[in-house]
C-alpha cells in the first residue's frame, strides 16, 4: 500500500464495540417478551419485524427502538401493557448510552499513524449518535474529518476520496464489514484492509472473496505492521 | 456576492415542503388523544416530550415517532390500548413518505443556476430518509454532491468549504433557517441567502439580525436576481 495518503476508519466495531450492546438489547427485550414465547421464538420474531422495517426505518437505534415497540405489539397481540412497552423503549435507548470506549490498542495504534496519513472516519448511521460517541471515544483527536452517511457505496467512497483529494489508489479504508467497508472499496479502485470484529450482525454478513489490494489482519495494532 | 463559487442548499422547507407533513402529524396526534384532553393541551404535552428528549434522540422522523410513543404512554397514564400506540407509530411513520415535491420556481431557477456555480445540498437529518427525498424529489441532477451532517455550526460549514475546495468567501449558503443556514455561515465568514418558509418549527426560532452578507428574498425564484 505505498501510494497510500488517506485512511478512513469505519467506527462501529472497529474502533469501539458496538455490536455487543445491541446483542445485549435483543437478549433484554427477548427476556422481557419470555411470557409470549422462548427466547428463541422472540429473537426470530424480532429479526423478521427488523427486516420488514429496514426499506423504511433503515438501521440504527432509533429504528431498532421503534421495531422493539411495533414487534411487542404484534407479538403480544395487542395485549402489552404500557410499562412493558416503556420498558422496551429503554432497552434500546440504553445502546444510546454506549461509552464508546477504544478497543484494545486502537488509541496507541492510531497515535502511531498520526501525521504519516490524513485520517478521517467515514460512518453509517444517525450523525447525532455518531457524533456523541467519536466525542465520548477520545479518538476525535486523531482525525481531520468525519463524514456520516447513509450507505457505503463505491459512489460513497469516491465522493470521500474527492473530499480529501486523493486517488482512489492512494485511498485505504479500514473496517469490520465486508460488505461495508471492503467490497464497494475493492471495486472503485481503492485498497482495504479489513479487520473482523467477532459479533458481526446478520444483516451485514456476506460471501467474502480475495483481492490484491484487499489485507486481512487479526488485530488493530497490525495495522502498524503494514502502513 | 460576486466572488461567489459555491452554493449549498438546505433541503427540507427550501427546496421541498417538510414542516407541513409534521405539522399535519402532530394535528392528527392530538386528534387521536383527544380522549386525554384538548388539542391545546395535546400540543403542549406532545413539545415537552419532544424538548425533553432533544438531547438523547435529536431531532428527525424516527425521534418523533418514539416521542409520539412515550408521550402517550405518560399523557394516557399508562392505559393508552396498544392499537392507539400502533397508530400513533403510523401517524408518524406517514411523514417518511412526504413525496419532496418542489417548491414553486425551484426546478426552474435551479436549471438557470446549473453550469454557473457549483452546487451541493447540505442539510441535517438521517442520511437515509434525506437521500430518499432527494430521490423522489427528482432534484439530484442538478446537485454536484450531498452532504448530510448532525448539526450546522461554523465547524461544519468550513469542513463543506474544504470539502469542495473553496475559501468562506467563495461560498454561499441558501436556506430557510435563521439559526442553523444563516447563523454559522456569516459566522465563519461565509455569504447566506435567507427564503423563509411559512411555517418554521419552534425548536429553530431564534432572533434575527442583519449582516453586509446576508440578504433576505421572499421567494426562491428570486435567486436569479442576486446570483
Amino acid at each position: 500500500m505505498k501510494d497510500v495518503r488517506l485512511l478512513a476508519f469505519d467506527a462501529d466495531d472497529t474502533l469501539w464495540d458496538n455490536q455487543s450492546h445491541f446483542d445485549k438489547a435483543v437478549e433484554d427485550y427477548c427476556r422481557l417478551l419470555s411470557c409470549y414465547g422462548s427466547m428463541d421464538q422472540m429473537y426470530r420474531e424480532l429479526y423478521k419485524t427488523e427486516c420488514g422495517n429496514m426499506e423504511s426505518l433503515g438501521y440504527g437505534t432509533k429504528a431498532f427502538i421503534i421495531s422493539l415497540v411495533e414487534n411487542l405489539v404484534r407479538v403480544s397481540g395487542g395485549q402489552a401493557p404500557n410499562q412493558m412497552i416503556l420498558d422496551a423503549v429503554n432497552i434500546g435507548r440504553r445502546i444510546l448510552d454506549n461509552p464508546a470506549v477504544p478497543l484494545e490498542g486502537v488509541k496507541e495504534t492510531l497515535q502511531a499513524l498520526k501525521g504519516k496519513y490524513r485520517m478521517v472516519i467515514f460512518t453509517k448511521g444517525d450523525p447525532l449518535e455518531q457524533e456523541a460517541k467519536i466525542a465520548r471515544s477520545g479518538l476525535g483527536e486523531f482525525f481531520e474529518d468525519v463524514e456520516i452517511v447513509g450507505n457505503k457505496t463505491p459512489l460513497e467512497y469516491r465522493r470521500l476520496c474527492r473530499h480529501n483529494g486523493v486517488r482512489a489508489a492512494e485511498f485505504a479504508m479500514i473496517g469490520n464489514s465486508f460488505k461495508s467497508d471492503i467490497a464497494p472499496v475493492l471495486e472503485m479502485g481503492g485498497n482495504a484492509i479489513l479487520i473482523p470484529y467477532g459479533l458481526l450482525w446478520e444483516h451485514e454478513r456476506v460471501e467474502e472473496y480475495d483481492h490484491p489490494n484487499l489485507i486481512r489482519l487479526k488485530h488493530f495494532s497490525e495495522l502498524l505492521k503494514v502502513l
